[in-house]
């Protein structure tokens, strides 16, 4: 996959805000919440087989994972935040409301999400294992920063 | 991809049982309710835009849609089933203890669904509406079936 087409694409998936089927903000919350969990397992095996060694590094798992882990940032979640969700409004959320007020901080976050996943996704086909703890540690930054600015403790 | 090439794949993924790093039954219940729910949120836009018309069809979501689907039928899953996280030993959980009488059952309907999900994938590839709405109702049916089997009322 070519650079150019890669930053296009990440553009069109976190910019675009489609017309989606109304959700509940219960709803919202779940599925949000159940994606990030999806891809927090997937990055738990990656770092359990190419930085911590504890589990045999196996370059189909490794892939599978990385799928996972860019289908989840490429699955158009911007659709799962509606104000009314934040935890100032809604049960069972540690969303903050500031999320709503700096869009430009969420959209550069969500952009660098995309980003590194994908190149993760584009690593682990080529399957070194040194390469894919590199660009783990990338994609673990985007999801950190996300966390540190707008969930909850 | 080739025929053949996805029938190795589809072995590979579902009958390796790899040595995972150890997780707690909460969180394997945990983690399998969430990706078959960001399995279904993401069933849930295909059925939206290919099947019932009521959001805009797109292209690019209905591929993101499908990879996420192929993401979660690839994961590796059979690691999140223990046999004390089935709902006759363990809490919150919809999980039926036949899941392991019968594992011959069990891994014609996984193998199935990891064959209708990269079907799937590739489908949504070619941007076929229609085309899109029958392989959608293949996957569905693979759903189904570990429902009707597996999963309590
Ligand atoms: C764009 C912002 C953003 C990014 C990027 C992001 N997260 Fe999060 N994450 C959140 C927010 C907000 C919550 C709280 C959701 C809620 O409680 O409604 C959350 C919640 C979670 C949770 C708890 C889910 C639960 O069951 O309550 C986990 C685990 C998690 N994230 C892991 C990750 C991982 C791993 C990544 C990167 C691969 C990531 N997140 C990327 C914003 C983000
Ligand atoms: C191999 C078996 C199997 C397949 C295939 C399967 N499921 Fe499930 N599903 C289950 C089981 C078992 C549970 C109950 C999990 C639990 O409560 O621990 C479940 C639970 C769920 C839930 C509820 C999750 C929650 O939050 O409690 C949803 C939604 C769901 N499945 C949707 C789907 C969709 C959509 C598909 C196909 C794209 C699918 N499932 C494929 C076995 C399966």
């Amino acid at each position: 996959m070519k650079k150019g087409f890669i930053t296009a694409g990440v553009l069109a998936t976190v910019l675009a805000m489609p017309a989606a089927a109304q959700m509940s903000v219960e709803d919202q919350i779940k599925t949000r919440q159940s994606a990030y969990q999806f891809a927090a397992w997937n990055m738990g095996k990656i770092k359990a087989q190419a930085i911590d060694g504890e589990v045999a590094f196996d370059e189909k798992q490794m892939l599978a994972a990385a799928n996972a882990i860019a289908a989840v940032a490429n699955s158009g979640m911007s659709v799962l935040y509606s104000r009314d969700s934040a935890n100032d409004r809604a049960e069972n959320t540690r969303l903050k409301p500031n999320f709503f007020e700096e869009p430009m901080k969420v959209r550069e976050i969500a952009v660098s999400f995309v980003r590194e996943a994908n190149a993760l996704q584009e690593v682990a086909a080529g399957g070194d294992k040194a390469a894919i703890a590199r660009q783990f540690a990338k994609v673990g930054e985007t999801c950190k920063a996300c966390h540190d600015n707008f969930r909850a403790k």
